[in-house]
């Protein structure tokens, strides 16, 4: 008998792999060192292996844990205050925005990954600007970060509507600098759990020049540049006014679109744009709820897949979204797309499941890594148990209805177990190496300023969130 | 002092009084014989009534219950089995609900009502065939019904895709007779509990004889008919040829829409003919999750809303939609028409919130009763736990976001107790008057055969679950 860390056992696994949810029953994972060194079944593993701990998910099913691929949790003291809003940049998010700090931002940061790793996302796609932060918090408390360097060229001032931002060159050179530092001083660290991206902010607002620096930069470190695309109007008209183009057909004559592209949003993508982008290898992170809520509308993702992309699921920020949970991602992804096509066969449960795993893997370049429960992986899962309500009752036979009661049933309860690298990190409503308690509270004590710092603006603009404060609706 | 029954209080209350969401800092209510007494601060209820129970919501807010008011909580037993299907009432739902009987539809609506009323669901407005279990399951385990009673009066068979249905007039006049007789059994009882509505199937199902003699009964009875009403091309094709007209103008012209009339779903309604029944005084329930899932269409509600009616939310049933939340209900309505109308300011979170309550309740004519913490009505609430990481931080000012984050950031484990007539049904994950256990355990052992009863034509039909399951996808 071989001794090994663990062994997690249930009668339902979803491995992910192959072509759909690669179902196994009764099936066991051996685990040693972060890795999966066997998925068997489940007599074969006892035979085999003893473990130093065994997870028995007797009533549960067992998924890899979930990639959420583009979040910027750092603004999660502002949860709630941005939606319902037709300027949300402006009228929206930028009164409070403003006022973040390294504090705000810290806490904030904090307290999302509370409600990410609770409802199993393992993989934390922050982008954002403390970089640094989440890296350090990653290997302190064991999840799995991919860490997005943000930068922005544009000089901080409020623009006129019609007015051509203007870039300071040397804001351009200090991000693609701090991108190259925290590369080098995070990158795989963590026994390889952090990953670091670089993250121009969008065509629009970083000159063409440190475009291209952060590009070549990335191409010599093996990395990915992470780059909102296509977002909206203000981008578009930007684009056009200063080079003639819009945004996509303007990245992709400069060459900036490959495999080392993870373009976000698409928001104002056509299809054929969508489809372009993704035939030169680029991936692409959907982030449906948060586009939904601030713009009412649904990206061209489903183009994108069809053009041979991979697409990840984010829930980008708070103050929008308003949540990090990739249940909700899944099932808005699939009703906003057969919504878009009127076709309720469009993005069913089974391959939105893959988008949050496998599929979100690839999109950013860990597809080696995570994503699914495969020999050689490291093992990053969830246990889902299936005597909630919400998931009941369980049918095997001729329809397993496990995958669509997780997508378009299941709140985030259901979850009792969730692992990274092998070990336990939540477990039964408990974190082992977070303390809520402390996290909630300073996120209470933090958050309280933000909003009087914010309140004579917000007033100010008058959206329509002030006005049904105004008229007591709120 | 007086002595009453029960004091709940929280620092964050919502009347939903008035045209918003009627907020009230620091506020009890004062409850006996089910009803409210009082809503007043704090202070002053203490300082006059003394209670034998203080529900105390520290770090709580309180919300009335919400009213979901078109379920069919007896296919429970088949959630899951028939989304991201075309065709759903043939390919998705048929095969296995032909095998739900009584014991079967009984044990799924007592799962739904676990899934519900932990989420929130005071009123449970069922649309089934099981009435009279349904109003005594009510009466027992106390929360509130509006049980509709269900008939049809085609033959019992499979029709060609170009058949007109035949109606058997015997089904139709027992139909008839069943919704007087269940009315008179239990309209009101179960402490006024239990309301009864009549339920013709829908303007194709039914004969115009059968539809006027149900209608007639409805305003005899002071009561609504329910009705499905513009589901779809089957149902349109159907009224063309048998009445040369569409749904809604042939129920326009025949004199059937009034304030007796709760129509559902609207699937297929064009904007003029939402507008056009709402002015008539009849309300509708919208089904946002089910027919995103089933049709991927967002149904004209605001239009419905904009013409003066009334309109409720309904999470209609588990193989399907797939759940009984209304938060989902929430979440999916506000998200949805924002993209129907890619406008992100239509059915802000206030609004919704008020369709879940006090606009829910007076689309079923409980205005007077439920759906808002007023003077006079019944003490139906949950509180709602603002230190679970979704609901952080608490804004006040300048922008309240309790009513956002649970509209769009909650899961459900936020609720922490739910009250029906001031008697606590639910709290901190325990039932005090549905034994859980072997609800899940009854739901688990029925559920089992329905698969296998289903299995033949599910293979035979060969929907997308059944390819998708073929080639190991599911």
């Amino acid at each position: 008998m071989e001794r090994i860390e663990c062994i997690v056992t249930a009668p339902h696994v979803f491995t992910m792999a192959g072509e759909g949810v690669g179902y196994r029953p009764d099936t066991a994972l051996a685990v040693d060192g972060g890795r999966i060194l066997k998925v068997a079944p489940r007599e074969e593993i006892f035979a085999r292996y003893t473990a130093r701990r065994i997870l028995d998910g007797r009533n549960h099913a067992l998924f890899p844990g979930f990639l959420d691929v583009h979040m910027h949790m750092s603004a999660c003291l502002l949860r709630g205050m941005a939606q319902d809003v037709g300027n949300w940049m402006m009228h929206g998010f930028f009164p409070f925005a403003l006022h973040l700090d390294g504090e705000t931002l810290r806490a904030g940061t904090r307290l999302a990954v509370l409600e990410a790793l609770r409802a199993g996302t393992t993989t934390f796609g922050e982008y954002g600007m403390e970089a640094d932060f989440m890296a350090s918090l990653a290997e302190e408390a064991g999840f799995r970060a991919q860490v997005t360097v943000h930068f922005r060229e544009t000089e901080d001032r409020v623009y006129a509507p019609e007015e051509l931002y203007v870039f300071d060159p040397e804001k351009g050179r200090k991000g693609v600098e701090r991108c190259r530092d925290v590369f080098e001083r995070w990158h795989r660290r963590g026994n390889g759990r952090i990953t670091v991206l670089f993250g121009p902010q969008a065509p629009d607002a970083v000159s063409l020049e440190s475009l291209r620096r952060v590009r070549e930069l990335a191409l010599e470190c093996g990395t990915k540049v992470h780059l909102h695309l296509a977002q909206g109007d203000r981008e578009t008209k930007q684009m056009l006014w200063r080079y003639g183009k819009r945004p996509i057909p303007w990245l992709l004559e400069m060459g900036f679109a490959d495999e080392h592209l993870l373009a976000v949003h698409l928001t104002d993508a056509t299809e054929d744009e969508a489809r372009l982008v993704a035939e030169t290898g680029a991936s692409l992170a959907l982030c449906s709820g948060s586009i939904g809520i601030i713009d009412g509308v649904v990206p061209p993702a489903r183009a994108f897949q069809d053009a041979g992309g991979w697409v990840g699921l984010g829930s980008d920020q708070a103050p929008g979204n308003n949540c990090h949970n990739m249940l909700n991602e899944m099932k808005l992804t699939a009703l906003f797309n057969k919504i878009r096509y009127a076709d309720p066969e469009v993005m069913p449960a089974w391959r939105v499941l893959r988008m949050a795993t496998i599929e979100g893997a690839r999109a950013v370049g860990l597809g080696a890594e995570v994503g699914s429960l495969e020999k050689g992986k490291r093992a990053d899962f969830f246990l889902l148990d299936l005597r909630k309500p919400t998931m009941l009752p369980v049918h095997e036979d001729p329809l397993r209805n496990i995958v669509p009661n997780l997508v378009y049933s299941a709140r985030g309860d259901e979850i009792s177990l969730v692992a990274v690298d092998g070990n336990v990190l939540y477990e039964e409503g408990r974190f082992h190496t977070l303390d809520e308690e402390r996290i909630v509270d300073e996120a209470i004590r933090l958050a309280r300023p933000l909003g009087a710092k914010g309140a004579a603006l917000f007033r100010e603009l008058r959206g329509p969130n002030a006005r049904s404060m105004e008229e007591g609706k709120l």
